[in-house]
C-alpha cells in the first residue's frame, strides 16, 4: 500500500489553459485499462526536457529530443505529447525508432501537425516491439475525449505498477496575475537519481522565456526527481517535461525576472510533490524514508552517504521489519566512498534520536527508542559527518515481500 | 535452498599438518550452537591476511591489522587465531577494541602467548557490544576438543545465517612433496566485492616465503572473494586469511619458484570454491548466476558492467521468477557508466543463446529459448561489449522471498 498517499480528487487537479489531454483503451498490453494519453498545447507554448542517461535508451526519448532540438530552430513550436503504457519501446533497435516515428506521424495527420512537433513517450516492458498499430488505432478515441479538465485521467493512463495514480497542482500570483501549476507523474520501480522508469509532466499557464524554462528545469529535477531511489535501477525510458502556454497573461518570466524564483519555486514544489509520490508509491513500499546527511565537505560526498544507505537491500529490508538495526546503516556509511572519513566524529540520528557517535552506539541510546522511531510510517535518518557545511536529501522506501512479488511477476 | 551446494564429509576436509582446531558453544547470541572457533598454528607458520575496505570496520579487524604487521618486526609469528559468531564487534568504538583485547589476552595466556600472537574474528550484529565475558568463557572448552580432524567442525562453528557450512580441500606435489591445502568460508548476505560479511581461512602445510604468501593472497581474492556479491553490501568484518605450517618438507615457495604458480593457482581454486559457495547459500538464493563480461577496453569498464548486472534487483528478482526479461539487462548496461558505449555493437547472450544485438532483441531469438535457459538453477549471463579484449567474471544469485524474510527476521 502506497506510504500516506492516495489519488487526488479530479477536482484539485486544476486545469491549465491551453493544454487539452484524452485518453484511451488501446489494448497496448492489456484490455481494459487506458493506455494511450494524447496532451494537445495551444501554439506558442514552450516546451523543455531532461531525460535517463541510460545510454540503452530508448526509441521515444531519441525522438524527444531530436524533436525538441529541431523545434528550437523551426519556430514550429511542440504541439502535443502522446504517451503509451504497457511496451517502452527500448532496446528496439532502428526498427523501434521507426514505430514511434509512425506514431508520431499518424498523431500528426489527425490533429494537423508535423511529426516533429510531437514528443513521444512510452513506458512498461523493455526490448518488446511496440505495438504501433494498437497505439494508432487509439488515437482517434484519445482525441474525441481531449479535455482541459481530463489530468485525473491522463495521470490514470499513464500508469504502469503505480497502485495510484499521481497528481497535484498550484496557483500563485505573477505581477498580478494568477497562474495554476499541475502536474502529473507515474513510476513505481526501477528508480533512481538522473531520474528512472518514471514520467513527469508539469504545465503551466505562466509565460515564460525558453531559457528561463530550461533552467527551471535544471533546477526542479535536482531537488526533487534526482533524489529519489525505489531499488538502484536507472531506466532507460524516464522523462520529465514542463510545459508553459503562455495564457496567464503575465509578462514573459525570464532568468531576470523578479517573478522569478517565485515561478521556479513553485514548479519546483510540484516537482517534489510528484517525486515523493513515486517514493511513496515505490514497489512493495510500506515505509517512507528521508536520508539527510549534513556535515559534509561537499554535495558530492553527501550524496555518496545518502545513496549508500537508500540503496541498501539490508537497511531497506531492516526499515520493512520495523527493526533498528541500525548497525547496517553504520556499515553502509563506511564503504559509501567518502575519503578519510573519521567515523568516530560522526553522529547518526533515527528520528531525533542520537544513535550512534564516538564510533559506537551512543550510551544514552535505548533500543526502545529506536524502536519506538521504526514503527513509524515516514522515518528520517539523519546522519551529521562533521566535516563541513554541505547537505543532501534523499527519499526512498523499504523493501518488502511484495517489492520481490511485483517484479517477479510483472510480465505475467 | 543452496544452489547446487552441500556441506562436505567431514573426511573430504583434510587435515594441515601444524594447524588445529577446537570449538566451543559459547551462547554468545543464542544457545545450543557453535559459537567460537579457535585455531592454533605451529610455531614457524607463515600468515597472510586481507580485510575489509569498510571505514566503520569492526573492532578486531583493526586488532587483526595490527598483530599481523607486529608479527612481521618481532619475530614472533601468529600462532593462534579466535572466532566468534553473533557479534560482529563493529561500530562498538573504544570499549569494542578494548573488548576484543581482552580475548586475545584470555586465549594467550590459556595458549601460553603474547595477546599480539593472536588473530581475533567476529561476525554477527553490529553496533552491540561484544559479550567477552561469553567468548572467554567458552575458551577452555574450545581448547580441550583441538584437534587437526575438526575442520567441518570449525566451519560450522563460523555460520551465521548460512544454510550449509562450506569447505574444500586440495592435495598438490610440490618438489615430490604431497601438500595439502583446506579451506573454510561463512558468509551468506552482504556479500560484496572487496569482501563481505565473509570470513574465509585457508591452510597449507608447504613451506612459503612471508612474500610468496602475501602475493598468494592479493592474487586469489581478486579471482574469488572479489568477484562475488549478494546484495551489494559490503561488511565491517569481512576477512581472508592464508596460512603456511611449513611441514610438507617441500622447498620453501618463494615467487621465483618453479612451484609458485602450481601452488597459487591450488590455493586460488581453493578461493574461488569457496567463494562461489557464499554466493550458492546466498541469503534466499535460488539460483546461481555467472556474469561474463567480453570484448572490454579495460578490466575496469567490464566490472562496472557485470556488478550493474549481477546488483540490480530487478534483474535479481526476474531470475528467481525465472523470467527471461532480458531488457532488464539492457538497461543495466546502459546504466553502468561505461563511457561511449556503442549500445548497437553489443551483443548479449543467455547460456549460448544470443538475445540480443544491434540494440534490440536479436532477430533468430524466440523467448521459449530464454525461458528454456531461465530455468536452469545455474546461469550464464554474457555480455560482448565488442570494443577490446579485457574480460571480468562475477557470480551473484538471485532475489528472492526468503532474502527479505531472512533479512527482516535476522535479529529476531
Amino acid at each position: 500500500m502506497p506510504v500516506k498517499l492516495t489519488a487526488p480528487e479530479s477536482s484539485s487537479l486544476l486545469p491549465v489553459r491551453g493544454i487539452q489531454l484524452g485518453f484511451a483503451e488501446a489494448h497496448v498490453r492489456k484490455p481494459n485499462r487506458k493506455d494511450v494519453l494524447v496532451m494537445t498545447l495551444v501554439e506558442g507554448s514552450k516546451v523543455a526536457g531532461v531525460f535517463t542517461l541510460n545510454q540503452f535508451c530508448a526509441a521515444p526519448v531519441l525522438l524527444c529530443k531530436d524533436h525538441l532540438e529541431q523545434s528550437k530552430s523551426n519556430q514550429q513550436g511542440i504541439r502535443a505529447l502522446l504517451v503509451n503504457t504497457g511496451c517502452a519501446n527500448a532496446g528496439t533497435g532502428e526498427d523501434g525508432l521507426n514505430r514511434a516515428k509512425q506514431t508520431c506521424d499518424a498523431l500528426g495527420e489527425l490533429l494537423n501537425l508535423q511529426a516533429n512537433q510531437i514528443l513521444p513517450f512510452s513506458t512498461g516492458v523493455i526490448l518488446e516491439p511496440l505495438p504501433a498499430d494498437k497505439v494508432i488505432a487509439g488515437l482517434t478515441a484519445a482525441i474525441k475525449n481531449l479535455k482541459e479538465s481530463n489530468w485525473l485521467n491522463a495521470a490514470e493512463a499513464i500508469m504502469t505498477t503505480d497502485i495510484v495514480a499521481k497528481g497535484t497542482s498550484r496557483q500563485i500570483q505573477l505581477g498580478g496575475k494568477l497562474v495554476t501549476i499541475t502536474g502529473i507523474s507515474k513510476g513505481s520501480g526501477m528508480i533512481h537519481p538522473n531520474m528512472a522508469t518514471m514520467l513527469g509532466y508539469i504545465a503551466t499557464d505562466a509565460s515564460v522565456s525558453q531559457s528561463a524554462l530550461e533552467s527551471i528545469i535544471k533546477y526542479a529535477v535536482n531537488k526533487s526527481f534526482n533524489c529519489i531511489t525505489v531499488d538502484g535501477d536507472t531506466s532507460t525510458n524516464d522523462s520529465l517535461i514542463l510545459m508553459a502556454t503562455n495564457l496567464a497573461g503575465n509578462m514573459e518570466v525570464t532568468e531576470a525576472s523578479a517573478d522569478f524564483i517565485t515561478l521556479r519555486d513553485a514548479m519546483t514544489d510540484v516537482a517534489i510533490e510528484l517525486a515523493q509520490a513515486i517514493v511513496r508509491d515505490g514497489e512493495g513500499a510500506t515505509k517512507f524514508m528521508t536520508v539527510k546527511i549534513e556535515g559534509g565537505r561537499d554535495e558530492a560526498e553527501c550524496r555518496k552517504v545518502a545513496y549508500a544507505i537508500a540503496h541498501s537491500p539490508l537497511i531497506k529490508t531492516a526499515f520493512f521489519a520495523s527493526d533498528p538495526n541500525l548497525g547496517r546503516i553504520l556499515a553502509a556509511i563506511g564503504y559509501a566512498g567518502v575519503d578519510s572519513l573519521d567515523v568516530s566524529a560522526l553522529k547518526l540520528y533515527l528520528g531525533d534520536v542520537l544513535v550512534a557517535e564516538n564510533g559506537g552506539r551512543a550510551l544514552a541510546y535505548q533500543e526502545e527508542q529506536g524502536s519506538a522511531v521504526m514503527k513509524e510510517a515516514e522515518i528520517l535518518v539523519r546522519v551529521d559527518l562533521a566535516r563541513g557545511n554541505a547537505t543532501c536529501t534523499v527519499w526512498t522506501c523499504d523493501f518488502s515481500y511484495d517489492y520481490v512479488k511485483i517484479n517477479a511477476d510483472y510480465r505475467s
